[in-house]
């Protein structure tokens, strides 16, 4: 099994290769995208050929190919449904999201307990947490997105569970245990920012020695 | 030079000590820390022993005191003030996000190169780009957040190191290097959503097999 380091090299891959695919390149050779994702190109066919991705000895990659290789081993070869559960200001920005499209991800529904945040009619409805199971069952649902308040969070999760949800992202500044079988990434924005704050201290401190 | 998942651990620590001590608690144990960021006790101490955090034999930590010592090592035992570049989706919801401030977390001011964003007489004001440097300057302000498109990512940051910012998180899908002396960190979330898709349909083909 690849290791996330390598999955967001994977996705870094892509990126780039999307990119030099709008600038018209029809071949790529593994130093292009170990600048792009700031490695050596040693890493680059370490990681393709992980997952049997072989270039031409000399005649690096063809990008239609190597995109949709990628693309297949990421599950970008179709379109990948995401809800999101709870609409305060995080959940609403991830709706409005305009990258995630282009990226064969689709966020279809959003769910809150607020009926004042209801809305059926929207391109993407909000609909009440009551539906959430219906919903998933009819739509084949696999993949979620917390953006509730801490103390919601956990009860939130065992609602996605026994619907059916089996990946969340849980953006809920508490840590979500991961189920068997499931999936469950944390991202707590603070932590992220406490480390800009941790990490830059000390650069500084280092830098002034 | 503690590494990020130490320094997560701290992070995760000390909200639940802050919980704890919601909840009226004076002395907690390292197994209760343990239990709450979902790591061992031998973990537990041996992060606190880097930092020359000890507890009484037997006795366990006193929470405020703890909460003082976390405090001063993840530079929050003072606000910390940060600026957010690109007032999009994400700016905005980051802006308005209500977690930051009980962390002793403020985000002072946006800004955007769209006039019919600027709003100076907003609680946190929302300026024009060319203001960047005075008021970085004037307010002595080390930290920032990038949430513009893309393309202009990479400009985006080079002002903001000519202003004297040191630490950065990058909303932008596109992986910016970290000049020397400074702090970038890229946080893309398309890519979290793919490593969600990837490692659910991994893990599923795991338990089915």
């Amino acid at each position: 099994m690849a290791n996330k380091s390598c999955i967001i090299r994977l996705s870094m891959y892509r990126n780039a290769l999307m990119r030099l695919k709008a600038l018209n390149f029809v071949k790529v050779f593994s130093d292009n995208l170990a600048d792009a994702a700031r490695v050596t190109a040693v890493q680059v066919r370490k990681d393709f050929s992980l997952f049997g991705i072989s270039g031409k000895r000399r005649g690096g990659y063809l990008v239609d190919e190597l995109i949709e290789q990628i693309s297949a081993i990421l599950g970008k070869d179709k379109v990948q449904k995401f809800i999101v559960i709870g609409i305060g200001n995080i959940g609403r920005a991830l709706l409005n999201y305009p990258g995630f499209k282009k990226n064969e991800i689709e966020l279809v529904a959003g769910f809150d307990i607020d009926a004042g945040k209801h809305n059926k009619e929207a391109k993407v409805p909000i609909l009440p947490l009551e539906e959430l199971g219906g919903f998933v069952e009819k739509n084949d649902i696999k993949f979620g997105v917390i953006s509730v308040p801490d103390f919601s969070a956990q009860e939130v999760l065992e609602v996605m569970l026994r619907a059916g949800i089996r990946g969340i992202l849980n953006f809920a500044p508490i840590y979500l245990k991961e189920p068997p079988d499931c999936v469950v990434h944390n991202l707590n924005l603070e932590t992220e920012l406490e480390n800009i704050i941790y990490f830059t201290n000390f650069a500084s401190q280092a830098g002034s020695k």
